[in-house]
């Protein structure tokens, strides 16, 4: 061992110790006839003193130190004078007596600190240096404690972590499969997994009963901004348990994240249909960290002339508390933020409550006062409030749109705190969804999850209106984990196929190992997945999935770093048959 | 929930109550007017009984079942007259009241029992029922077991497991990699990871200090027995260490998984140079469970006119304690054994020790019973023990060949216990290997090995002799580990990079992101990967890794049970390039 302490470890009552320690040069800096170096390692900074006068030659050589040196020194810890409060050793420092420089180092490109000079390509593509920095390694040190933390509540539940296979099959359904071709048995592929999903539905065939995993995914997904090609998800799955077991269940081990992790202890989840989410936010994850829920005005507003709102599917508004008090110009930049092409919506509308009562709107010319004090008390709207309304002749698009302009108004208003965690399980999701260009439905979750019970009769009869039994849990609007109770009859399942286009063969050929496990005594089973990326990214308050990935890829799916994907031999190409 | 308990829970101390349960028939028969079912899930067995006077309906229903059928079912806890001592449960049965059947079951392809009906190839294409056979899913419960606790192990000791990426850069050197066609940027290929070995090193680089990753890596290799194309390693790496400090440091991991898994308390390992391995026993990896070990004989026996030993350069023998038993026809097929084509040896000669103490052997004509005897006292052996000597031209080769017949004498005489452990370091591995049919040196380890401090200077002189601070664990005679202490040193990695006959472009091109790191301020580090595969078959006494794997791949890398790799969609192919 090159050291007998780290450098985030020495306090006052190890004054007088002769250590060791090792580490990188964070700074170093003379005042008088004094050199003093701040040394780092992950556990902390430990500053070390040299003198001039006592130790001239020492002291020469800590005068050249450079930025990110690795050192060892042998010292006596000793009462600092200039006491840092901000740092766990600020009491010390040590005078040090022996100095080795372990390994040099060139001037990094940017400096290593919280706040560095360093933009983002250059520091992807020299990620082991921006990983030294405190910000970034903790968010990593996150990572591992949350692994952690879900493996030791899994364990003690009797979940058992079994690995599945990453070189599997492709089943070109949903995203976009990676592929891997075969040497041995050539012109054949294997693909990456984009969940285990069946691989877990089998061990639940096998009576694994409970199974977890923490476990890479791919999809091969042109990448948006908080997408990666490879990420992480915390795979579950239980045998003999109905939706109720899975939300108690995960609910705990949320929870229990929550609480070892942040010390918070969380109230019960709410739980609110699907159908619900879109009527009151216009969004299947809402960010109940705030209420503003829409209140739908077609009643109220139809019928007086404006013919914006005549024409309209939909009329819905928000009320923003005490936001009357916005300009014009203020209310100039939200009507832009909602014409923006990302939302599309064609304007905004809105009403402000004065402080005596009256409501004044930007369509004044169409609505008398009277109908005004009935859009205000419908809205619940009091003095000081701001009503914004949003229509259009797609209700579904109508309600996102004010769905976004809600969230901004939210940022706006300071409702949406980081350190604030509201959690929510939405459920009902529709087993399937329309999709108006290949005119034909999507499993909205995934081909293997149960219709409701008492749905099952409208498969045939009205399939769009048959609800699932699938669910999110939710976190300040952000999508954290979703599941299902899945199909165990294979007769479901195969009508389930039928209904989602594919041919008897094509169903055989992809997924025929499943169907006929399901022959063999399949017990009713569900789950839930969370995508630890992003359950890391709320702990930690971060914006981008990538800040909690060691070695992230940028948007073109590339590793700046070590310059990947890239050429290869063509002997490599022949060996495979692609050459 | 569909049940209150399990089905290897209930005892006598449950009397009267009313539970209810779920699982699979195991098998039910009739005697007498009454019918048991013997119901199985993950936790245990649990005996139902329906009566054919009290309940008839109910009991012609159980009649019916057939195995492999999922039922729930509702009854009363009784004490059995008649007790199973073999199982926890066998105190009680289930008065059953209620029965449901979940699912139903075709008549599985084979038994799902210990000792099962199913050969290799059907269990493999239903492995989903494979898997419902207690003997296999127990290996899957230890592999979760010893994965957690290995886990605990590090935490505690401040490791982080961070996750690497699995889409990498492909380097030829070593094993075939996997490759995985780029969608995004055509024509370039990421690599799946033999192991994490450079990101560890980086993370190393960027002071995590002390890392940990349980994590699947990726071999595309002509599959021998016990090999498979995927495999799962316990990676581990630690700065500001030295050699000492990891081989203490791992041994404790060890120690503690034997402990904590199979309550065994485990001595401080021996350590043994890879040269006393080689020489006293032939391999790198030796079986220390046994004694046996080799006594070389070139002074004793060359020169006495047998041209066999007087030409070969190497002679060796074994000394197999009470051997001198063994029949003629014994030794024939030992010898027989030893010249197989896998072993190759020419012939095997032996020297029984008599109860009177003289020497008998198989090339009496060639030796006087004085050199017998001196054979005798230089093997330590004593009467009644056989001597078994090979001989070569090539001594590592007849080393090698001595090594299989040792083993097989093990074997034979019951010396290799599969419930006992004995747990060794090999040290002192060379750095480089020659390799006669290329005609350059290859890294024994692999490149960024740091050879030992004070045989650097023979880098230049005598590569060949280069000792590395390179290490392997071995338990009975398998590498369960390997590591090294790594080059920090870019100056030395380049080096090693050209003495391995790398020019200096490929050596950029391919590991130019490490060398550029070490510039930065590298720490000392090393570390260590266990084969997590063959630790958990060690502990569970297999004698194939695919038996802990839960969908393992057959000798041609293919998974029968979902039929992959497989043909893929043309328009897959088009869109990457491939068509």
């Amino acid at each position: 061992m090159y050291r007998t302490k780290t450098c985030g470890e020495l306090r006052l009552e190890n004054l007088n110790q002769t250590v060791t320690l090792a580490g990188w040069v964070q700074k170093n800096r003379r005042m008088g006839g004094m050199t003093f170096v701040d040394l780092r390692d992950r556990y902390g900074i430990t500053q070390l003193v040299f003198n001039q006068e006592i130790n001239p030659e020492l002291c020469e050589q800590a005068n050249r130190l450079g930025r990110e040196f690795v050192l060892q020194i042998k010292g006596t810890v000793s009462e600092r004078s200039n006491k840092n409060k901000n740092i766990p050793t600020g009491d010390i420092e040590i005078i040090v007596s022996e100095l080795k420089i372990l390994n040099q180092s060139a001037v990094p490109p940017f400096t290593i600190e919280d706040e560095t000079d360093g933009g983002d390509d250059i520091r992807m593509q020299y990620r082991y240096l921006d990983l030294r920095r405190t910000a970034v390694r903790a968010n990593l040190e996150l990572r591992h404690k949350m692994a952690f933390e879900t493996r030791r509540y899994l364990d003690a539940l009797g979940f058992l972590e079994v690995e599945t296979p990453v070189l599997i099959k492709s089943t070109p359904e949903g995203a976009r499969d990676f592929v891997v071709p075969s040497r041995m048995n050539q012109g054949q592929f294997y693909a990456l997994p984009q969940s285990p999903q069946t691989f877990k539905q089998l061990l639940m065939v096998s009576g694994f009963d409970r199974y977890f995993q923490i476990v890479k995914c791919f999809r091969d997904e042109d990448l948006r901004a908080d997408r990666q090609p490879e990420f992480t998800q915390i795979d579950c799955e239980m045998s003999f348990i109905e939706q109720e077991d899975i939300l108690q269940t995960f609910e705990g081990l949320t929870k229990h994240l929550f609480k070892s992790i942040k010390n918070i202890d969380l109230q019960e989840f709410p739980r609110m249909t699907y159908a619900d989410a879109m009527r009151f936010y216009g969004s299947d994850k809402p960010d109940i960290r705030f209420e503003m829920q829409f209140v739908e005005l077609m009643d109220t507003l139809k019928g007086h002339g404006f013919s914006v709102f005549d024409e309209a599917e939909y009329i819905g508004g928000i009320c923003a508390k005490g936001a009357a008090v916005y300009t014009r110009k203020q209310i100039d930049a939200l009507t832009d933020f909602v014409k923006r092409p990302q939302i599309g919506a064609k304007g905004l509308v809105y009403a402000r409550v004065e402080q005596d009562g009256s409501v004044k709107s930007s369509v004044d010319k169409f609505y008398s006062q009277e109908v005004l004090q009935k859009l205000k008390e419908k809205m619940r709207a009091q003095n000081g409030d701001l009503i914004l309304i949003i229509s259009g002749d797609n209700s579904h698009k109508a309600q996102k749109q004010l769905s976004e302009l809600r969230l901004e108004m939210g940022n706006q208003l300071g409702l949406r705190d980081k350190n604030k965690f509201c959690c929510l399980w939405v459920v009902d999701f529709p087993l399937l969804e329309w999709d108006e260009e290949t005119q034909r439905f999507y499993a909205m979750h995934h081909p293997f999850t149960s219709p409701k019970p008492e749905d099952i009769a409208l498969l045939e009869s009205n399939p769009g209106t048959v609800r699932a039994n699938a669910y999110d849990m939710v976190i300040n609007g952000v999508e954290v984990g979703g599941g299902s109770i899945r199909i165990h009859d294979s007769g479901l399942q195969k009508k389930m196929f039928e209904i989602l286009g594919f041919t008897a063969e094509k169903a055989e050929y992809q997924f025929g190992f499943l169907m006929n496990a399901f022959k063999y005594g399949a017990p009713p089973h569900g789950g839930i997945a969370y995508g630890l990326d992003r359950l890391v990214s709320l702990f930690a308050g971060l914006d981008s999935i990538r800040d909690c990935i060691a070695f992230p890829k940028n948007n073109q799916g590339r590793d700046v770093m070590i310059d990947a994907p890239s050429l290869i031999d063509q002997e490599q190409l022949k060996e495979l048959g692609l050459d």
